[in-house]
């Protein structure tokens, strides 16, 4: 499997907050965002691996300002990195209002997939080849965060995170 | 504003997984599972407020076995802790499916809301009062959560996060 | 096929009423509440049964008080007995809103189910057992209910209609 | 307010089963025949009173024969009768498939809307002018189906049912 | 393959708007029209030819007058002539207002459906007889309309569209 | 009103295939593909003109491969030139496959917008600077077709549609 520059997976989507898409107060709903990154970086880690993806973890995300009924949001989506059989997905989200012109950057967010085969079952994946400075320092981070991921998820023990210990650890305990 | 028992917060939901809300391989989309976790912890968080809420943070969520089409899936969410104007809700996701009867547990996951007055601001909302053995630990544990939170959304500097050096890191760091 | 509790079948679904479930003056449409009833009541009958089940009848529905935009529509249902190949479920639904804490009975409703065997064709499903008051009375009015189906859907003859005649019509007939 | 002749109120209305309208049998999902006969009958409704209307009942609705994904569902309505402030609509609904060519009736059904003003109060509705004999018959039974669906509701004592008795308990107790 | 009469192929669809049909301004987006129109005259063409159809080409719309929040949509199509294995769909577009009763014709239009075989490939289909002196008309009008498209879309040179010079362009050219 | 760089009024818009989107062949239906252009370029024309927009005009489209399901679509909208209060944006479509990985055009299309103010009135719109070749070609293109919509839609004579004699009818009549 030849590796894929990091540019080649990078996926746009822009959509238009309908009034489906709000609460009462007119805001987009958290959980729609949430759903139109999931299909965004989805698409994404297809465009490397060629194959069915499915979600394997979404990273912690915070909310800040109110995205309004009528706003456009866009999405871009690039893979970071690549795990044997999952990719990294890195989000940007920005959002225009009319009277507001310009876009603004909304949000930021890391998704995971699991490349799967025609019986379902995990399949090792490409790996990427980071070029600008963005691209290579978030594949650096990329072990930080899969370590942090795996403590999160009860499925590392906080010990064994090396990477977490030398890189996030290093403010906390000084 | 007189506090609530937990259990005056819990909230049921159930969904039958339908064609649409698949990927091609038969399997629900992660983003689609987010999304009903959004709208059955706003639910929790309405319960507690009496206000209107806005989602302010997902905290990580991992996805393991996939759940298929045409089967149920089930959220019981309740709010384990309030810090001023906002509440944490933890959820509990089971899937049943025809072929193997008998609910399981699938996923949890906290979600954070803030709850807010008529002109889209911040207000304060009651606290809780945890009863039960699983409750009482939950409320224990959102403090640290919470500061994981605020670190991993770059609000808070690792240093100050006093709950997780003591609780999360002890087996961090020895 | 063993027989089941009558609460082994309870399902629970909570619903937030968005804008496009609503009509012009901000009211939840019927026709939406129709269609939500439907999907609660048939996880309720794949749970006694295992297998895929199709809409048989909806009893006659009446609607009273409006149901309004982001108000918090909670239906529980049950099988309250079986016959054969079909089963009727019993729901409960209720509203709470925002503005007047504390949830409402808005409606009941039953609707019948059909067993389906792999190839589409009804089959026997396992009967329940009524174990509290409300469960037994429930019980014992499933076949004066389903005589009043039958005969409202030309079905069965009016005068064979012997359960209708004891009870549904000594009222009327003295 | 001027009568108006039934066929006034006449309303055609085709939908395509899609993927996400059928269950896992690849049938039509009742619920969803009954939210298109919501819109269908309202739509009738309105076009009688011109003003907003809100569904108060929907009688017993039988589903013998499946309806498949990609058939053609035909939904007519009209309304038969008024009643001071609410209307009776009667629907037939066709199924059409690629295979079978030709529709078929498939149900029918009866559904009864309450005019609104702009406070969303009842208000009076103009009566119908039925002209053939269909129209004239369904005009006549309006008036005893009224009455079962007000004892069904637990609004009128079935003694005072003078419809009920003389036309459908004739066969009942002879 | 025996001929049809046009008026075998008539199909009747009614809307209602609904909030997420709509802009910010509350009138219905054009693409839901658009929409609606794809599903009603491909309803239109497999009455026709009792197969699969998949749409082709849609000539050339203007939306003039704004079409509201909650108005009624009705979508009247019909094969207009056939081409092989090509139908030529017209649509006449109504709205009704419930300020504005009486129903006002908003837009007409033209779509163009292939009929398919099982494995996706055209196949011929029956042609149809216009019998009213509009369907005449249209009939006519078709091979015209035909000739443009497949001038539009790159398909036919302008000096090969014998039609076209002959009707449209005997104005233009004088 | 300063005039903009037609770049600055590009819109990325990518979605991927789902299940309802698709008819019973698995592929996209033509009219969700139309709604789904009738988005993306209405996005561009609010980028240009930073008010709401309404669809004028859908010029002829073709469909030749077909989309299908799991397939990504991508569109790409810009404004080509405006008209005192109305917009032409020109979009093209792409399609990818997971079995045929990289993107093929599959369409291109011209919608039309116009302005309008808070009451809903036509208003007047910036006009765009083309830059590249491709820009400037399109500028140029867009007198043409907009004297083809007006002739069209029956709101300009051909005789008067002197752009498209001079370009387009050089080749039809020689």
């Amino acid at each position: 499997m030849e590796p894929k520059p990091v540019k080649s997976t990078i996926t746009v989507m822009t959509e238009l907050v309908m009034p489906n898409d709000t609460n009462n107060l007119g805001n987009l709903m958290g959980g729609n965002l949430l759903r139109w990154m999931d299909i965004a970086s989805s698409v994404s880690a297809m465009k490397l691996c060629g194959t069915q993806v499915v979600t394997a973890a979404v990273d912690s995300v915070s909310f800040r300002e109110p995205i309004l009924l009528s706003d456009v949001v866009c999405i871009e989506a690039q893979v970071t990195r690549t795990f044997n059989t999952s990719m990294e997905i890195y989000m940007e989200v920005f959002r225009e209002s009319l009277k507001n012109p310009g876009r603004k950057k909304s949000n930021v967010a890391y998704y995971t997939f699991v490349s799967l085969d025609g019986e379902g079952n995990p399949q090792a994946v490409p790996s990427v080849i980071p070029e600008t400075d963005e691209e290579k320092e978030r594949f650096a981070g990329a072990l930080r965060r899969r370590q942090l991921r795996l403590v999160l998820a009860g499925r590392m023990k906080p010990e064994e995170a090396t990477e977490l210990k030398s890189l996030f650890l290093k403010d906390v305990v000084g």
